[in-house]
């Protein structure tokens, strides 16, 4: 399978990572040969036919900064459109930044190799929001395979665990701690009885929240996961738009606190229904599958047959993400043979 | 697909309610077409090459406690051995009661089905615990399909979960709580304060522990349990008498307590990784996706690529356990296809 990777920043780096670790097991264990052909950041693309080399392109990046300064393939100026319209490639890895005003230019990008007969698979969350049935259309009527398990919850693999594992069940809705920052800052929060501004701040100088945390704790990150959520595992027709959203920075230590008295925790809980779709904090039990701490994530399927089935995982990290592509590319595998 | 279910208990009659339920969305979803062809209980067995109608099966068990009193296609008398003889069938879904003293006749029945290159799917934890690689030789040399997702933990399907959905990963290690009896008790006697003796009364009186509890709260299903996920999540060769077992009858309020104060709860813990096949009680962290209370089964899989992946949901239940089967079902027939 000849791959091509648009995108190189942390979780571009880490598929080649993984794709240098996993080569032969994955040709022992499913006959699959992954042929690293290109992979594109803003400086250009490395491009060869005959496949990169994951562990120089990793040191390319890191001196240089730049993969177009990759030894003899390196080619600068080139933008993802052009690399496309240049690589011969069997599945396209869209993992440019998430942009979540008009998802370009990753809609873009995965639309021109769907239309092109090429497979799609993508930890972007910015497309998937904002235009969800155009791609899974785009797919269908060119008979490609869309994948997208990296987009939601990193490490915690909601999507094909419904689709395939769950198979004979009818998700009836979902629930989840979808943003790891926000359960790291209102953890903290209730074991320290510290305030909202104050453990913001730690969480920044620890690297978990972003200097502009907006997205985290504005609960629009969990949006943009609500809505994959909804088209993809319960074939609603939404965009991010339908989703009310309500963030953390509200939360008091008090109101935590009062909680806890009577056995609460309070989470910023995103839920998909038939009636609802909402991003805001919660009330959860102690006990429950809910009350975990950190920054990990969770997220229950409510099912006609199987009653409530939880999965927890890591909602980031560069090399968890990227299992979740290798994932979504075994599983085109697997299809195609 | 003609299916024969031998065992007509509260699994058996579950699969046979689940027919119902997901005929008509299955045949359209999948194109598999669910023929219930023969069904066995002690008392004999129903049969028609044309398809029993599992609505009237239940009702027939449920007015007279005998499938073989089905109108016209009943059959007094014949063994599961003699049913799989006169038979023509698919898959065998064998959900006779578990033995762990020598696993019959479950054991049997699968590999007599498996031998006549029948596809089998299984929630029986006796022969699995005892005879594990024999029945994987088994469908391997004859080239058919053997699942058993509904041994372990019912509706939490860990299995199928590890096997495609984390298929880029490799299982380093696995922790459950695979007992929900003993989660039950241990979390009331948290949350109450009260001894295990009273406690265990309690969950009999409510039909949560049985008359003879010992299986459950000795650690006897969790090692089956352990046995079952070392053997087909990480390649060991092992059985039930590999596993170092220990229950939860010697647990005080007072260690509870104690435990509590440091911030941690007792669960019984089944252990699968290289150095160490264990059921025993073991301290786990509040807020820990461990800390969940009432009759939940949780298991984390400890992973090379995507750190820690924990799934939990109901343990045991009828139509929750006729899930995984059906799960199971579905999964063969699309490698089939």
């Amino acid at each position: 399978m000849r791959i091509c990777i648009i995108g190189f920043g942390s979780v571009g780096q880490g598929v080649a990572r993984v794709f240098t670790m996993k080569k032969e097991i994955i040709k022992k264990d499913y006959g699959l040969d992954i042929n690293l052909v290109a992979a594109a950041d803003s400086s250009g693309a490395a491009i060869c036919p005959d496949g990169l080399n994951p562990d120089l392109l990793l040191e390319t990046k890191k001196v240089t900064g730049k993969v177009s300064k990759y030894p003899e393939y390196g080619v600068a100026g080139l933008s993802g459109m052009d690399i496309l319209d240049q690589v011969d490639y069997d599945c396209l890895i869209e993992v440019t930044p998430t942009n979540i005003e008009d998802g370009e230019p990753a809609r873009l990008h995965m639309l021109k190799a769907m239309n092109e007969g090429k497979d799609v698979v993508t930890s972007n969350k910015g497309p998937l929001a904002l235009t969800f049935s155009e791609l899974a259309d785009a797919a269908r009527e060119n008979n490609v395979q869309f994948k997208y398990e990296a987009s939601v919850g990193g490490a915690m693999p909601i999507i094909n665990f419904a689709h395939e594992t769950l198979s004979g069940c009818e998700i009836k809705s979902i629930y989840g701690i979808l943003n790891g920052t926000t359960n790291y800052i209102l953890s903290r929060m209730a074991k320290e009885g510290s305030s909202y501004d104050q453990t913001l701040n730690e969480a920044q100088e620890m690297g978990i929240a972003e200097t502009d945390p907006t997205q985290d704790v504005e609960g629009e990150d969990a949006a943009c996961k609500v809505v994959i959520l909804a088209n993809s595992l319960m074939n609603m027709n939404v965009t991010y738009d339908d989703v009310e959203v309500k963030g953390i920075s509200q939360i008091t230590p008090e109101s935590i606190t009062l909680a806890k008295k009577e056995g609460y925790l309070i989470k910023l809980i995103g839920e998909v229904s038939p009636d609802s779709l909402e991003v805001s904090p919660r009330l959860v039990k102690e006990g429950s599958p809910f009350a975990v701490e950190g920054t990990l994530n969770v997220a229950t399927l409510k099912t006609d047959l199987a009653d409530d089935v939880t999965v927890v995982g890591r909602g980031a990290g560069s090399i968890e993400t990227a299992s979740a592509i290798l994932s979504d590319i075994i599983s085109i595998w697997k299809m195609k043979k």
